[in-house]
């Protein structure tokens, strides 16, 4: 393995560590995900606690990982550290032949003020993670104007395009209120992005890795198991890294079609009734067979409709089983009807 | 061990199903926690699948484990199935000699709309439970209303004396949208209650404990570990049972002593700020305290204030290395000072 | 679920718990998978602490539990807890309809004198079980010799018919040497019996499921997965139970098909050079692909042949890519040809 | 974290890469634990699967991590990399101020031919290494002289004196068969040394890690887990690293003390009976104490003297409740008494 350190820039401190793998001969793939940690540290250090011990984690999963120490106060401001994490992106994707980097496969991890940072990546950034590892990460205004003014307030800027998020913290955090995270998780269920999440009972702020050398505050047992979990959770979204290169991953980043441009049979059943007439009638072949399923157990038709209102028209059609083949039409038929997000 | 059924209702079907192991002898303690499996099924029926599998594994924990059926539709409505809860408990309480059960250590597991159901146990009802596991939860009025009209939305009855919880969801329930667990933590959170929380990426509704044997739908591999998760919080909360009986607990239900009659030194700084005078010439040796910290570090003393200001007095003073004895002596008199909770 | 005691002999106190899990309905199965414990006690007492704490573990994996309080000392002697075994045996086959047990899926665990019980089951026993867990299992002359006189040792009487082992011990138990395990697992290697084995660091004797309100040791935090475990191996050996009824097994019971009568490709290489004449001749087409391999590697044929001895000769076939349908073909004309054993 | 790789000896192409992480800081200590990596591959080359890959694994938890690449034929041949390995450990010593290293708490980790080495380390090497992690180890007789004639078979080579291991194998592997680890086990058990073991019912044979990029064949699932439980039982050997420093071990290398010059309390019951007449007296007050237990409780005094005859003299007399002082008086006057190795 090869350990890099790349100056971004000079007067202002930022710098990214990039660590290599090696690729081919016995490993049989040519290409690793990669990992960019983002350490935290109120804006005003970055916290070397959150930084190796974190990248060291991930390049043991496989990935190539890349730590990010951005402008940090009194040297700058936001949005300079935004700029920095863009800057490390541009670097990584123009060194990803050398790095052997999979530029689909690029993964951020940030804490605290970082974790500001990574969320900050998800939402609003122009190079967007394939996924955001979010651990105890400022969200709400009050944490964030105590660090910086004038930075945004992540939850505020999710959309269905934000990428899926894994979010970890401790409950009796008293630096970053668990508010925090809560609200983030509750922008990303309002659009529908994927997300896994884990509230530990205790471990206040800062635990890191959770490990015994690394942590300062008392953990409860479970906490340390955030690691392994969120690299399993990565090889779900973005395919796993095997000696034949990537598997298909299982989870989309989306958890419907509800917010796509024009409609799908991905789109939740709720969704699809308040579309136009035309959709409608691509959708009577469903809306007969969800009909005759109540007729036959004697449940009202509306009630029916109610209760399976999230899921999609993909997965009503399948339990009620209309073929393989009317499905794919039907999908087909909706893709020309431009969706209505207003509903 | 021994199982018996116990018939609460014959008209409504209500039955208490008590699995009780024994206790002294080899064991070396005479008491045994106890949990209390409510299963669900939209309180149109008691799923199996929810009720004797949780029982065994918490069981398999030392635990005494009851199974409650509860009045479904149409049978009968809301507020029976609460009812039907409250004779239960009445039955554990009054039984806990034979049963060898240690009263004050009685959890709740619903699931669904158990899961609501043990929520309403842990807000609204009379016999409240020392902790509740909430597993995809109905919360919210929409899947509330559907159920049954007239349910209480357990989230809009949390205050500081609700017992803590444990949640599980999956992000990808179609049934019981993942923001009823969301909405739940809030509450948990603004009231100060201890909590932990798992919301794993894919498992859909209904999964009960996960393992093989019971599910119906796909479940990412972390999920079936929520069983012996909550068991070693609930230990937390509750004490462990070990051979000489239970251990202290190593957490409290609340997060701090904002929402206690009195003043104390549990009491967070932000909360402590909003008292009157009295309370705050109490404080004075803390406030000179950090006053001096600042000045040592250059930092202004009310930036300092505001960065632990959802700590504790006396997490403040120990760091600030006032002596124990004098964070007694402030501590007895504030117990003086009522608390002012509109702060 | 149901709880059932069952006097298999009065007067020597012999028992045999039912625990009977229900079927059918939203389980969507109709048998279940069986385990019988057997606790230990230096064949003086049965422990409380090895009995329904071990069968409450299994039940919650899904199985039907049984619990035997076998004949001690001074009510009688072996081979009278062999006896006890069989009519368990008898019992839970019988009752096989009514019980819902697989009878092809009933596995045995046994604890230290219960452990010696179990080994004997899995190798003298008339009644077979599909797999056996050993937990610290007296096994060697010494320790048997103490407990009752005349036993036999189980790891003199293993044979290739021997039914998979999962061994658990203490490095540190000073009751039952760590070398009764060890012995029993090279018999087993011996004759190509499937095993898998976990001794730990350190718990002492007597740890049973190791967990808090069990112990009596201080055990190493790995040690209690040796529950979990052994149910995911029980899975592979006998198939996992699941909504549809049991999967296949993932592994057989043996190494390879060294000590069945007639040969196969399933026997390793080094045991078929020493077969007859005739099966060289049908051998030939695999020795060929072997030298042209080692030519085209420019490596010695002989030392090639040596590196891959312990080898089947269809995963040998399958790796120098002779056709599935060849190799089919040569399996069948093996299968004509008696094996010799003493090769 | 620095990487730096050091030519040990050119013409052998023998390499030692070093990984070194930082210390003091915001870390809190100066000195971490090391992990020598040493792969396999017959002696004729060293495997890229299991030399940074395991390294990674050891770096994530605070080791400083170190690979030893050997000389393989055609290069040269035995003791070469045995020399090689002398070598390194004396790099890592003389740089132990620059490297931050804890020069006691240096292990090995090693791999079927490596695995050889890393048990040579353990029994023949001048460098003894705290402890070894031996994975599908080469270690007996015939798999040794197929690699390289004259090399020693290490179970051979055990002693008192030989550190932990910690032992991990497949039941399956078709390369370095089973019996080979479980040889090991057996001297090790014969000799009083700690050791742990765990052998997976399949994995074959050069798992490494067993995570899904590095793997070549099926792996059962439990089988991975052997990374993180080697670092467990490394820090109840080594201690662990906490940011307050090293921790104090929890368990000793060795299991008694009866391979030690001098007698002491720790040594075992059945040992001590066969010592001098001058022992027996001192430890009159311990057989006293014994007798009276038999007697109370109806047990012959011979048959509980047997029982408890694999437990050291501290263990007993604590049982019977001799007081802390009489022991320690004990144990001092049994230091001034010559060991009896034979017995």
């Amino acid at each position: 393995m090869i350990a890099q350190k790349i100056i971004l820039n000079e007067n202002r401190n930022v710098t990214l560590t990039a660590y290599i793998q090696e690729v081919d001969g016995e490993f049989g793939f040519n290409k690793r995900p990669a990992m960019l940690v983002i350490p935290g540290g109120g804006y005003a250090m970055c916290s070397d606690r959150e930084a190796d011990p974190v990248a060291m984690a991930y390049l043991k999963a496989g990935y190539q990982a890349f730590v990010l120490r951005y402008t940090c106060t009194p040297k700058g401001k936001w949005p300079l550290p935004l700029m920095d994490y863009e800057q490390a992106m541009d670097q990584i994707v123009e060194n990803s032949e050398t790095w052997h980097v999979d530029v689909d496969k690029i993964a951020v991890v940030g804490f605290s003020a970082g974790g500001h940072l990574a969320a900050c990546a998800a939402t609003v950034a122009e190079h967007k993670p394939a996924a955001a590892v979010l651990v105890y990460p400022a969200v709400l205004k009050d944490i964030c104007d105590m660090c910086q003014p004038s930075m945004p307030y992540p939850h505020e800027h999710v959309t269905p395009a934000t990428c899926p998020c894994f979010l970890v913290a401790a409950r009796d955090d008293r630096t970053v209120d668990i508010s925090n995270s809560l609200r983030m998780e509750l922008a990303l269920a309002e659009n529908g992005v994927a997300f896994e999440s884990h509230i530990y009972s205790y471990g206040g702020h800062g635990f890191s890795t959770g490990e015994d050398w690394i942590i300062t505050n008392s953990v409860c047992p479970r906490l340390p198991r955030w690691i392994p979990d969120s690299i399993e959770w990565l090889g779900e979204i973005m395919g796993k890294l095997t000696r034949g290169g990537f598997t298909e991953p299982v989870r989309a980043g989306s958890m419907n079609g509800n917010f796509t441009p024009v409609l799908s049979v991905d789109c939740t059943l709720s969704h699809l009734l308040k579309q136009s007439d035309e959709a409608q009638t691509v959708l009577a072949p469903m809306y007969a067979a969800i009909e005759a399923v109540a007729k036959a157990r004697q449940f009202s038709t509306e009630g029916l409709m109610t209760a399976v209102g999230n899921n999609t028209a993909r997965e009503i059609m399948e339990m009620v089983q209309i073929p393989a083949e009317a499905i794919a039409e039907i999908d087909k038929a909706l893709h020309r009807i431009v969706n209505n997000l207003e509903g």
